[in-house]
Protein backbone atom coordinates (compact mmCIF):
# COMPACT_ATOMS: atom_id res chain seq x y z
CA UNK A 1 0.00 0.00 0.00
CA UNK A 2 1.38 3.50 -1.13
CA UNK A 3 -0.32 6.13 1.09
CA UNK A 4 1.56 8.71 -0.83
CA UNK A 5 2.64 9.66 -4.12
CA UNK A 6 5.45 7.27 -5.51
CA UNK A 7 7.75 8.74 -8.37
CA UNK A 8 8.95 5.80 -10.54
CA UNK A 9 9.98 7.46 -13.63
CA UNK A 10 11.32 11.04 -14.52
CA UNK A 11 12.62 11.87 -18.15
CA UNK A 12 13.49 14.98 -19.97
CA UNK A 13 10.98 14.85 -22.98
CA UNK A 14 11.22 17.84 -25.59
CA UNK A 15 11.28 21.15 -23.48
CA UNK A 16 9.17 19.28 -20.92
CA UNK A 17 8.82 16.75 -18.41
CA UNK A 18 7.59 13.38 -18.59
CA UNK A 19 6.86 11.33 -15.06
CA UNK A 20 5.13 8.19 -13.93
CA UNK A 21 3.99 7.65 -10.34
CA UNK A 22 1.96 4.80 -8.18
CA UNK A 23 -0.13 6.03 -5.17
CA UNK A 24 -2.62 4.00 -3.33
CA UNK A 25 -6.18 4.71 -4.39
CA UNK A 26 -8.91 4.89 -1.74
CA UNK A 27 -11.36 5.01 -4.14
CA UNK A 28 -10.34 1.79 -6.28
CA UNK A 29 -8.65 0.28 -3.03
CA UNK A 30 -5.60 -0.60 -4.46
CA UNK A 31 -2.26 0.55 -5.97
CA UNK A 32 -2.37 2.26 -9.46
CA UNK A 33 -0.04 4.13 -11.40
CA UNK A 34 -0.46 7.64 -13.81
CA UNK A 35 1.51 8.80 -15.99
CA UNK A 36 1.89 12.89 -16.42
CA UNK A 37 3.92 15.09 -19.29
CA UNK A 38 4.50 18.76 -18.23
CA UNK A 39 5.84 20.83 -20.47
CA UNK A 40 8.70 23.52 -19.69
CA UNK A 41 7.25 24.75 -16.15
CA UNK A 42 9.66 28.43 -16.52
CA UNK A 43 7.24 29.10 -19.87
CA UNK A 44 3.94 27.23 -18.55
CA UNK A 45 3.16 28.32 -14.73
CA UNK A 46 -0.02 26.26 -14.81
CA UNK A 47 -0.51 24.69 -17.99
CA UNK A 48 -4.09 23.34 -19.10
CA UNK A 49 -4.61 19.82 -18.72
CA UNK A 50 -5.68 17.04 -21.75
CA UNK A 51 -6.65 13.71 -20.23
CA UNK A 52 -5.89 10.41 -22.47
CA UNK A 53 -7.75 7.33 -21.61
CA UNK A 54 -6.84 4.32 -23.06
CA UNK A 55 -8.13 1.19 -25.00
CA UNK A 56 -8.81 -2.29 -23.60
CA UNK A 57 -5.04 -4.47 -22.33
CA UNK A 58 -3.46 -1.14 -22.53
CA UNK A 59 -1.57 0.48 -18.90
CA UNK A 60 -0.85 4.39 -19.08
CA UNK A 61 2.13 3.31 -20.68
CA UNK A 62 1.19 2.75 -24.35
CA UNK A 63 -0.14 6.18 -25.00
CA UNK A 64 2.94 7.71 -22.92
CA UNK A 65 5.45 5.20 -25.05
CA UNK A 66 3.78 5.27 -28.65
CA UNK A 67 2.04 8.62 -29.13
CA UNK A 68 4.26 10.85 -29.68
CA UNK A 69 2.10 13.58 -28.49
CA UNK A 70 4.99 15.22 -26.13
CA UNK A 71 6.43 17.23 -28.63
CA UNK A 72 3.42 19.34 -29.76
CA UNK A 73 2.28 19.27 -26.06
CA UNK A 74 5.29 20.50 -25.15
CA UNK A 75 4.76 23.46 -27.93
CA UNK A 76 1.23 24.30 -27.07
CA UNK A 77 2.16 24.10 -23.70
CA UNK A 78 0.12 21.33 -22.64
CA UNK A 79 -0.36 19.01 -19.81
CA UNK A 80 -0.86 15.68 -20.78
CA UNK A 81 -2.61 12.79 -17.71
CA UNK A 82 -2.66 9.44 -18.55
CA UNK A 83 -4.18 7.07 -15.83
CA UNK A 84 -4.30 3.31 -16.12
CA UNK A 85 -7.20 1.38 -17.31
CA UNK A 86 -8.57 0.06 -14.41
CA UNK A 87 -7.77 -1.08 -10.83
CA UNK A 88 -4.74 -4.02 -10.93
CA UNK A 89 -3.38 -6.10 -7.94
CA UNK A 90 -3.22 -10.04 -6.55
CA UNK A 91 -6.43 -8.64 -4.74
CA UNK A 92 -8.70 -7.47 -7.51
CA UNK A 93 -11.61 -9.24 -9.12
CA UNK A 94 -10.37 -10.26 -12.63
CA UNK A 95 -11.18 -12.64 -15.17
CA UNK A 96 -8.97 -14.84 -18.09
CA UNK A 97 -10.60 -12.87 -20.51
CA UNK A 98 -8.76 -10.24 -22.29
CA UNK A 99 -11.58 -7.89 -22.84
CA UNK A 100 -13.31 -7.63 -19.06
CA UNK A 101 -11.26 -7.86 -15.75
CA UNK A 102 -7.61 -5.94 -15.04
CA UNK A 103 -6.98 -3.71 -17.87
CA UNK A 104 -10.79 -3.55 -18.88
CA UNK A 105 -12.27 -1.26 -16.37
CA UNK A 106 -14.69 0.58 -18.85
CA UNK A 107 -14.13 3.69 -16.97
CA UNK A 108 -17.57 3.50 -15.23
CA UNK A 109 -18.88 2.37 -11.08
CA UNK A 110 -19.92 -1.61 -10.97
CA UNK A 111 -22.14 -2.43 -9.01
CA UNK A 112 -21.82 -6.79 -9.19
CA UNK A 113 -20.20 -8.54 -7.48
CA UNK A 114 -17.10 -9.60 -7.70
CA UNK A 115 -15.98 -5.78 -9.32
CA UNK A 116 -17.87 -3.62 -6.89
CA UNK A 117 -15.47 -3.50 -4.53
CA UNK A 118 -12.60 -2.19 -6.61
CA UNK A 119 -13.91 -1.39 -10.42
CA UNK A 120 -14.93 2.48 -9.72
CA UNK A 121 -12.96 3.98 -12.61
CA UNK A 122 -15.34 6.61 -13.09
CA UNK A 123 -15.00 8.02 -9.42
CA UNK A 124 -11.48 7.29 -9.39
CA UNK A 125 -10.60 9.80 -12.47
CA UNK A 126 -14.29 12.58 -12.07
CA UNK A 127 -12.70 12.67 -8.32
CA UNK A 128 -9.61 11.27 -6.83
CA UNK A 129 -7.15 11.79 -9.76
CA UNK A 130 -8.39 15.15 -9.76
CA UNK A 131 -7.93 16.00 -6.67
CA UNK A 132 -4.12 15.00 -6.74
CA UNK A 133 -2.96 16.63 -10.02
CA UNK A 134 -5.06 19.41 -8.56
CA UNK A 135 -3.24 19.62 -5.17
CA UNK A 136 0.05 17.94 -5.77
CA UNK A 137 0.63 19.77 -9.39
CA UNK A 138 -1.61 22.89 -9.11
CA UNK A 139 -3.41 21.63 -12.48
CA UNK A 140 -6.02 23.91 -11.72
CA UNK A 141 -6.60 25.76 -14.89
CA UNK A 142 -8.89 24.44 -17.65
CA UNK A 143 -9.59 20.68 -19.19
CA UNK A 144 -9.96 18.94 -21.83
CA UNK A 145 -10.46 14.96 -22.00
CA UNK A 146 -9.94 12.27 -25.20
CA UNK A 147 -9.36 8.73 -25.80
CA UNK A 148 -9.12 5.38 -27.48
CA UNK A 149 -11.63 2.16 -28.09
CA UNK A 150 -12.62 1.69 -24.61
CA UNK A 151 -10.86 4.91 -23.77
CA UNK A 152 -13.03 7.00 -26.38
CA UNK A 153 -16.03 5.80 -24.59
CA UNK A 154 -14.58 6.97 -21.38
CA UNK A 155 -13.81 10.24 -22.72
CA UNK A 156 -16.91 10.83 -24.08
CA UNK A 157 -19.36 9.62 -21.11
CA UNK A 158 -17.30 11.30 -18.92
CA UNK A 159 -17.50 14.49 -20.86
CA UNK A 160 -21.16 14.23 -21.56
CA UNK A 161 -21.70 13.45 -17.54
CA UNK A 162 -20.03 16.54 -16.54
CA UNK A 163 -21.18 19.43 -18.78
CA UNK A 164 -19.19 22.82 -17.95
CA UNK A 165 -16.22 20.88 -16.72
CA UNK A 166 -14.24 20.19 -20.46
CA UNK A 167 -14.01 22.29 -22.91
CA UNK A 168 -13.57 20.13 -25.48
CA UNK A 169 -13.48 16.06 -25.95
CA UNK A 170 -11.98 14.02 -28.80
CA UNK A 171 -12.20 10.06 -29.88
CA UNK A 172 -9.58 8.03 -31.63
CA UNK A 173 -11.87 5.09 -33.07
CA UNK A 174 -14.07 5.22 -29.89
CA UNK A 175 -17.02 2.64 -28.58
CA UNK A 176 -19.84 5.32 -28.51
CA UNK A 177 -22.76 2.79 -28.08
CA UNK A 178 -21.44 0.18 -25.71
CA UNK A 179 -25.13 -1.14 -25.22
CA UNK A 180 -25.43 -2.50 -28.69
CA UNK A 181 -21.68 -4.51 -29.20
CA UNK A 182 -20.03 -7.24 -28.30
CA UNK A 183 -17.33 -5.56 -26.09
CA UNK A 184 -19.42 -3.24 -24.38
CA UNK A 185 -22.85 -5.98 -23.60
CA UNK A 186 -19.94 -8.22 -22.06
CA UNK A 187 -18.32 -5.30 -19.67
CA UNK A 188 -21.87 -3.82 -18.96
CA UNK A 189 -23.21 -6.91 -18.14
CA UNK A 190 -20.93 -8.30 -16.06
CA UNK A 191 -20.09 -4.69 -14.36
CA UNK A 192 -23.77 -3.28 -14.12
CA UNK A 193 -25.85 -6.37 -14.28
CA UNK A 194 -28.79 -7.98 -16.17
CA UNK A 195 -30.74 -4.58 -16.07
CA UNK A 196 -30.14 -2.54 -18.90
CA UNK A 197 -31.98 0.46 -17.48
CA UNK A 198 -28.95 0.92 -15.89
CA UNK A 199 -26.52 0.61 -18.63
CA UNK A 200 -27.67 4.21 -20.30
CA UNK A 201 -26.05 6.40 -18.10
CA UNK A 202 -22.61 4.83 -19.28
CA UNK A 203 -23.47 5.11 -22.92
CA UNK A 204 -22.31 8.26 -25.06
CA UNK A 205 -24.92 7.43 -27.63
CA UNK A 206 -28.24 7.20 -24.86
CA UNK A 207 -26.51 10.07 -23.31
CA UNK A 208 -26.11 12.30 -26.26
CA UNK A 209 -30.12 11.23 -26.89
CA UNK A 210 -31.11 12.66 -23.82
CA UNK A 211 -28.45 16.00 -23.56
CA UNK A 212 -30.60 19.21 -22.83
CA UNK A 213 -28.44 21.44 -24.79
CA UNK A 214 -27.55 23.54 -22.29
CA UNK A 215 -23.95 22.75 -23.21
CA UNK A 216 -22.31 22.36 -26.16
CA UNK A 217 -18.68 21.10 -25.24
CA UNK A 218 -17.57 20.52 -29.15
CA UNK A 219 -16.95 16.58 -29.85
CA UNK A 220 -13.88 15.52 -32.76
CA UNK A 221 -13.58 11.84 -33.39
CA UNK A 222 -11.08 10.40 -35.69
CA UNK A 223 -12.19 6.80 -37.29
CA UNK A 224 -9.53 4.82 -39.57
CA UNK A 225 -11.23 2.85 -42.80
CA UNK A 226 -8.51 0.26 -42.37
CA UNK A 227 -10.14 -0.65 -38.30
CA UNK A 228 -11.13 -3.86 -38.18
CA UNK A 229 -13.16 -3.19 -35.10
CA UNK A 230 -15.13 -0.58 -36.96
CA UNK A 231 -18.41 -2.18 -38.29
CA UNK A 232 -18.68 -4.52 -35.46
CA UNK A 233 -17.74 -2.81 -32.07
CA UNK A 234 -17.13 1.08 -33.10
CA UNK A 235 -19.89 2.01 -35.21
CA UNK A 236 -19.36 6.06 -34.52
CA UNK A 237 -22.06 6.47 -37.05
CA UNK A 238 -24.47 5.62 -34.51
CA UNK A 239 -23.38 8.75 -32.03
CA UNK A 240 -23.40 11.30 -35.25
CA UNK A 241 -26.77 10.69 -35.88
CA UNK A 242 -27.45 11.67 -32.97
CA UNK A 243 -25.42 14.80 -32.77
CA UNK A 244 -26.95 15.46 -36.29
CA UNK A 245 -30.56 15.27 -34.82
CA UNK A 246 -29.65 17.33 -31.94
CA UNK A 247 -27.47 19.85 -33.77
CA UNK A 248 -24.33 19.31 -31.07
CA UNK A 249 -21.23 20.20 -32.53
CA UNK A 250 -19.79 16.87 -33.93
CA UNK A 251 -16.98 16.35 -35.98
CA UNK A 252 -16.20 12.78 -37.04
CA UNK A 253 -13.53 11.91 -39.54
CA UNK A 254 -13.24 9.04 -41.67
CA UNK A 255 -9.23 8.58 -42.19
CA UNK A 256 -8.17 6.14 -45.24
CA UNK A 257 -6.52 2.96 -44.78
CA UNK A 258 -6.04 3.98 -40.99
CA UNK A 259 -6.26 0.63 -38.43
CA UNK A 260 -6.71 0.49 -34.55
CA UNK A 261 -3.24 1.00 -33.36
CA UNK A 262 -1.26 3.80 -32.40
CA UNK A 263 -0.15 4.27 -35.59
CA UNK A 264 -3.09 5.96 -36.35
CA UNK A 265 -3.02 7.37 -32.82
CA UNK A 266 0.40 8.95 -33.47
CA UNK A 267 -0.56 10.18 -37.10
CA UNK A 268 -3.32 12.50 -35.43
CA UNK A 269 -2.60 13.37 -32.03
CA UNK A 270 -1.40 16.84 -32.82
CA UNK A 271 -4.47 17.50 -34.61
CA UNK A 272 -6.44 16.56 -31.81
CA UNK A 273 -4.20 18.68 -29.33
CA UNK A 274 -4.50 21.85 -31.62
CA UNK A 275 -8.18 21.00 -31.63
CA UNK A 276 -8.55 21.22 -27.91
CA UNK A 277 -5.67 23.90 -27.48
CA UNK A 278 -8.51 25.44 -29.10
CA UNK A 279 -11.01 25.83 -26.29
CA UNK A 280 -8.37 25.98 -23.46
CA UNK B 1 12.51 -21.94 -41.19
CA UNK B 2 11.42 -19.09 -43.02
CA UNK B 3 12.74 -19.39 -46.62
CA UNK B 4 10.57 -16.25 -47.75
CA UNK B 5 10.40 -12.65 -46.38
CA UNK B 6 6.98 -12.78 -44.40
CA UNK B 7 5.03 -9.91 -43.62
CA UNK B 8 4.12 -9.62 -39.36
CA UNK B 9 2.71 -6.82 -39.55
CA UNK B 10 1.24 -3.29 -41.81
CA UNK B 11 0.29 -0.10 -40.74
CA UNK B 12 -0.72 3.42 -42.19
CA UNK B 13 1.59 5.77 -40.39
CA UNK B 14 1.20 9.16 -41.36
CA UNK B 15 1.39 9.08 -44.99
CA UNK B 16 3.91 5.85 -45.40
CA UNK B 17 3.68 2.25 -44.22
CA UNK B 18 5.40 1.08 -41.38
CA UNK B 19 5.79 -2.57 -41.75
CA UNK B 20 7.52 -5.52 -40.04
CA UNK B 21 8.91 -9.05 -41.48
CA UNK B 22 10.52 -12.07 -40.57
CA UNK B 23 12.94 -13.98 -42.84
CA UNK B 24 15.11 -16.53 -42.64
CA UNK B 25 18.37 -15.21 -42.35
CA UNK B 26 21.56 -17.49 -43.98
CA UNK B 27 23.88 -15.69 -42.81
CA UNK B 28 23.02 -15.86 -38.46
CA UNK B 29 21.36 -19.62 -39.08
CA UNK B 30 17.67 -18.47 -37.52
CA UNK B 31 14.75 -16.56 -38.30
CA UNK B 32 15.33 -12.98 -38.03
CA UNK B 33 12.80 -9.68 -37.77
CA UNK B 34 13.32 -6.21 -39.05
CA UNK B 35 10.58 -3.22 -39.15
CA UNK B 36 10.62 -1.16 -42.42
CA UNK B 37 8.95 2.59 -42.82
CA UNK B 38 8.28 3.25 -46.51
CA UNK B 39 7.28 6.97 -47.05
CA UNK B 40 4.35 7.72 -49.28
CA UNK B 41 5.14 5.72 -52.75
CA UNK B 42 3.51 7.90 -55.01
CA UNK B 43 5.39 10.69 -54.12
CA UNK B 44 8.59 9.00 -53.29
CA UNK B 45 9.56 6.33 -55.85
CA UNK B 46 13.24 5.05 -54.90
CA UNK B 47 13.35 6.68 -51.35
CA UNK B 48 16.65 6.90 -49.66
CA UNK B 49 17.32 4.59 -46.92
CA UNK B 50 18.27 5.67 -43.01
CA UNK B 51 19.38 2.14 -41.20
CA UNK B 52 18.44 2.49 -37.80
CA UNK B 53 20.47 -0.17 -35.06
CA UNK B 54 19.15 -0.19 -31.78
CA UNK B 55 20.95 -0.81 -28.37
CA UNK B 56 21.05 -3.63 -25.68
CA UNK B 57 17.95 -5.40 -24.85
CA UNK B 58 15.83 -3.79 -28.34
CA UNK B 59 14.53 -4.84 -31.00
CA UNK B 60 13.36 -3.72 -34.37
CA UNK B 61 10.44 -2.83 -32.10
CA UNK B 62 11.61 -0.34 -29.93
CA UNK B 63 12.74 2.73 -32.45
CA UNK B 64 9.47 1.69 -34.39
CA UNK B 65 7.48 2.15 -31.47
CA UNK B 66 8.61 4.93 -29.41
CA UNK B 67 10.91 7.22 -31.56
CA UNK B 68 8.21 9.19 -33.30
CA UNK B 69 10.47 9.31 -36.72
CA UNK B 70 7.81 8.24 -39.14
CA UNK B 71 6.18 12.08 -39.35
CA UNK B 72 9.25 13.87 -40.23
CA UNK B 73 10.68 10.47 -42.21
CA UNK B 74 7.41 10.64 -44.27
CA UNK B 75 7.46 14.68 -44.86
CA UNK B 76 11.69 14.17 -46.25
CA UNK B 77 10.83 11.13 -48.52
CA UNK B 78 13.04 8.76 -46.02
CA UNK B 79 12.98 4.79 -45.49
CA UNK B 80 13.53 3.49 -42.12
CA UNK B 81 15.03 0.09 -41.71
CA UNK B 82 15.22 -0.95 -38.17
CA UNK B 83 17.08 -4.46 -38.10
CA UNK B 84 16.89 -6.39 -34.74
CA UNK B 85 19.78 -6.48 -32.22
CA UNK B 86 21.14 -10.00 -32.01
CA UNK B 87 20.32 -13.60 -34.22
CA UNK B 88 17.72 -14.96 -31.87
CA UNK B 89 15.98 -18.24 -31.14
CA UNK B 90 16.31 -21.68 -28.88
CA UNK B 91 18.99 -22.69 -31.27
CA UNK B 92 21.29 -19.63 -30.64
CA UNK B 93 23.94 -18.95 -28.04
CA UNK B 94 22.61 -16.92 -25.09
CA UNK B 95 23.76 -15.75 -21.63
CA UNK B 96 22.13 -15.66 -18.60
CA UNK B 97 23.33 -11.83 -18.57
CA UNK B 98 20.96 -8.78 -20.34
CA UNK B 99 24.76 -7.26 -21.79
CA UNK B 100 25.47 -10.62 -23.56
CA UNK B 101 23.95 -12.93 -26.06
CA UNK B 102 20.93 -12.54 -27.50
CA UNK B 103 19.41 -8.82 -27.99
CA UNK B 104 23.48 -7.77 -27.76
CA UNK B 105 24.61 -8.79 -30.74
CA UNK B 106 27.63 -5.30 -31.18
CA UNK B 107 27.20 -5.34 -34.95
CA UNK B 108 30.02 -7.59 -35.11
CA UNK B 109 31.33 -11.14 -36.35
CA UNK B 110 32.18 -13.36 -33.79
CA UNK B 111 34.93 -15.87 -33.90
CA UNK B 112 34.62 -17.30 -30.38
CA UNK B 113 32.57 -20.15 -29.29
CA UNK B 114 29.21 -20.26 -28.66
CA UNK B 115 28.80 -17.31 -30.33
CA UNK B 116 30.99 -18.17 -33.90
CA UNK B 117 28.06 -19.96 -35.48
CA UNK B 118 24.99 -16.96 -35.34
CA UNK B 119 26.80 -14.27 -34.07
CA UNK B 120 27.24 -12.50 -37.35
CA UNK B 121 25.50 -9.30 -37.30
CA UNK B 122 27.91 -6.74 -39.34
CA UNK B 123 27.86 -9.26 -42.39
CA UNK B 124 24.02 -9.38 -41.71
CA UNK B 125 23.50 -5.94 -41.70
CA UNK B 126 26.11 -5.07 -44.62
CA UNK B 127 25.62 -7.61 -47.18
CA UNK B 128 22.36 -9.69 -46.66
CA UNK B 129 20.38 -7.39 -45.00
CA UNK B 130 21.56 -5.17 -47.73
CA UNK B 131 20.77 -7.27 -50.30
CA UNK B 132 17.10 -8.31 -49.46
CA UNK B 133 15.60 -4.60 -48.96
CA UNK B 134 17.43 -3.47 -52.28
CA UNK B 135 16.31 -7.13 -54.09
CA UNK B 136 12.34 -6.86 -52.61
CA UNK B 137 11.96 -2.68 -52.14
CA UNK B 138 14.03 -1.41 -54.62
CA UNK B 139 15.78 0.32 -51.85
CA UNK B 140 18.79 0.72 -54.61
CA UNK B 141 19.14 5.06 -53.21
CA UNK B 142 21.85 6.40 -51.71
CA UNK B 143 22.32 5.18 -47.34
CA UNK B 144 22.75 7.00 -44.04
CA UNK B 145 23.06 5.19 -40.61
CA UNK B 146 22.35 6.26 -36.79
CA UNK B 147 22.05 4.47 -34.10
CA UNK B 148 21.76 4.62 -29.90
CA UNK B 149 24.20 3.25 -27.54
CA UNK B 150 24.93 -0.31 -28.51
CA UNK B 151 23.61 0.98 -32.18
CA UNK B 152 25.60 3.97 -32.00
CA UNK B 153 29.00 1.73 -31.82
CA UNK B 154 27.22 -0.30 -34.61
CA UNK B 155 26.75 2.95 -36.96
CA UNK B 156 30.04 4.38 -36.16
CA UNK B 157 32.14 0.85 -37.27
CA UNK B 158 29.91 0.22 -39.96
CA UNK B 159 29.77 3.98 -41.48
CA UNK B 160 33.41 3.68 -40.90
CA UNK B 161 34.65 0.19 -41.97
CA UNK B 162 32.51 0.95 -45.44
CA UNK B 163 34.05 4.36 -46.64
CA UNK B 164 31.65 5.81 -49.50
CA UNK B 165 29.29 3.58 -48.72
CA UNK B 166 27.13 5.52 -45.85
CA UNK B 167 26.59 9.61 -46.97
CA UNK B 168 26.26 10.35 -43.26
CA UNK B 169 26.58 8.88 -39.65
CA UNK B 170 24.84 9.67 -36.54
CA UNK B 171 24.59 8.58 -33.12
CA UNK B 172 22.40 8.87 -29.88
CA UNK B 173 24.57 8.20 -26.65
CA UNK B 174 27.01 5.61 -28.44
CA UNK B 175 29.64 3.31 -27.16
CA UNK B 176 32.87 5.59 -28.86
CA UNK B 177 35.23 2.98 -27.45
CA UNK B 178 34.02 -0.25 -26.43
CA UNK B 179 37.54 -1.42 -25.76
CA UNK B 180 38.03 0.52 -23.04
CA UNK B 181 34.50 0.16 -21.22
CA UNK B 182 33.17 -2.59 -19.18
CA UNK B 183 29.98 -3.62 -21.95
CA UNK B 184 32.29 -3.46 -24.78
CA UNK B 185 35.05 -5.56 -23.02
CA UNK B 186 32.73 -8.07 -21.65
CA UNK B 187 31.01 -8.47 -24.96
CA UNK B 188 34.68 -8.40 -27.24
CA UNK B 189 36.29 -11.04 -24.67
CA UNK B 190 33.38 -12.82 -25.66
CA UNK B 191 32.94 -12.52 -29.31
CA UNK B 192 36.48 -12.56 -30.39
CA UNK B 193 38.33 -13.51 -27.16
CA UNK B 194 41.25 -12.44 -25.42
CA UNK B 195 43.44 -11.42 -27.90
CA UNK B 196 42.55 -7.25 -27.73
CA UNK B 197 44.33 -6.71 -31.24
CA UNK B 198 41.05 -8.10 -33.41
CA UNK B 199 39.33 -5.83 -31.01
CA UNK B 200 40.73 -2.72 -32.69
CA UNK B 201 38.59 -3.08 -36.29
CA UNK B 202 35.40 -3.14 -33.90
CA UNK B 203 36.14 0.28 -32.25
CA UNK B 204 35.21 3.23 -33.85
CA UNK B 205 37.76 5.31 -31.33
CA UNK B 206 40.77 3.13 -33.19
CA UNK B 207 39.15 3.15 -36.71
CA UNK B 208 38.81 6.80 -36.61
CA UNK B 209 42.47 6.93 -35.36
CA UNK B 210 43.57 5.02 -38.20
CA UNK B 211 41.44 6.47 -40.60
CA UNK B 212 43.26 7.60 -43.87
CA UNK B 213 41.53 10.76 -44.18
CA UNK B 214 40.16 9.77 -47.70
CA UNK B 215 36.41 9.76 -46.61
CA UNK B 216 34.61 12.51 -44.99
CA UNK B 217 31.95 11.15 -43.70
CA UNK B 218 30.12 13.77 -41.56
CA UNK B 219 29.25 11.95 -38.14
CA UNK B 220 26.73 13.68 -35.58
CA UNK B 221 26.21 12.92 -32.01
CA UNK B 222 23.27 13.77 -29.23
CA UNK B 223 24.41 12.58 -25.39
CA UNK B 224 22.72 13.68 -22.72
CA UNK B 225 23.93 14.73 -19.60
CA UNK B 226 21.64 13.44 -17.51
CA UNK B 227 22.19 9.84 -18.66
CA UNK B 228 23.70 7.13 -15.79
CA UNK B 229 26.05 5.55 -18.77
CA UNK B 230 27.62 8.60 -20.10
CA UNK B 231 30.76 9.04 -17.44
CA UNK B 232 31.19 4.87 -17.50
CA UNK B 233 30.38 3.25 -20.83
CA UNK B 234 30.16 6.07 -23.37
CA UNK B 235 32.65 8.75 -23.49
CA UNK B 236 31.53 10.32 -26.37
CA UNK B 237 34.58 12.95 -26.11
CA UNK B 238 36.82 10.50 -26.86
CA UNK B 239 35.95 10.09 -30.70
CA UNK B 240 35.98 13.56 -30.35
CA UNK B 241 39.39 13.84 -29.43
CA UNK B 242 40.17 11.64 -32.02
CA UNK B 243 37.95 13.86 -34.75
CA UNK B 244 39.86 16.63 -33.48
CA UNK B 245 43.06 15.70 -34.19
CA UNK B 246 42.35 14.74 -37.78
CA UNK B 247 40.36 16.87 -38.51
CA UNK B 248 37.37 14.81 -39.22
CA UNK B 249 34.32 16.05 -39.58
CA UNK B 250 32.35 15.13 -36.24
CA UNK B 251 29.86 17.15 -34.06
CA UNK B 252 29.05 15.92 -30.59
CA UNK B 253 26.02 18.22 -29.07
CA UNK B 254 25.35 17.65 -25.04
CA UNK B 255 21.65 17.71 -24.21
CA UNK B 256 20.92 19.25 -20.98
CA UNK B 257 19.46 16.95 -18.75
CA UNK B 258 18.32 14.31 -21.13
CA UNK B 259 18.72 10.82 -20.23
CA UNK B 260 19.40 7.35 -22.08
CA UNK B 261 15.81 6.41 -22.97
CA UNK B 262 13.45 6.84 -26.11
CA UNK B 263 12.45 10.02 -24.63
CA UNK B 264 15.61 11.25 -25.35
CA UNK B 265 15.63 9.82 -28.98
CA UNK B 266 12.25 11.13 -29.71
CA UNK B 267 13.29 14.79 -28.81
CA UNK B 268 16.10 15.07 -31.04
CA UNK B 269 15.33 12.42 -33.71
CA UNK B 270 13.76 14.79 -36.37
CA UNK B 271 16.84 16.68 -36.44
CA UNK B 272 19.25 13.57 -36.95
CA UNK B 273 16.41 12.72 -39.81
CA UNK B 274 17.01 16.23 -41.13
CA UNK B 275 20.48 16.19 -40.74
CA UNK B 276 21.09 12.85 -43.18
CA UNK B 277 18.54 14.23 -45.24
CA UNK B 278 21.14 16.68 -46.07
CA UNK B 279 23.64 14.08 -47.52
CA UNK B 280 20.98 11.96 -49.30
Amino acid sequence: MTEKLELLEEHRSFDGVQRKYRHYSTVLGCDMTFSLFLPNKEEFETPPLVWWLSGLTCTDDNFTHKAGAQKKAGELGLALLMPDTSPRGDGVADSEDWDLGQGAGFYLNATQEPWVRNFRMYDYIVTELTGIVRDTFGLTGPESIMGHSMGGHGALVIGLRNPGRFRSISAFAPIVNPMEVPWGVKAFDAYLGADRESWSEWDATKLLAEHDGSTQTPILMDQGTGDSFYDGQLQPEKLVDIATEKSYPLTLRMQDGFDHSYYFIASFIDQHLEFHQKYL
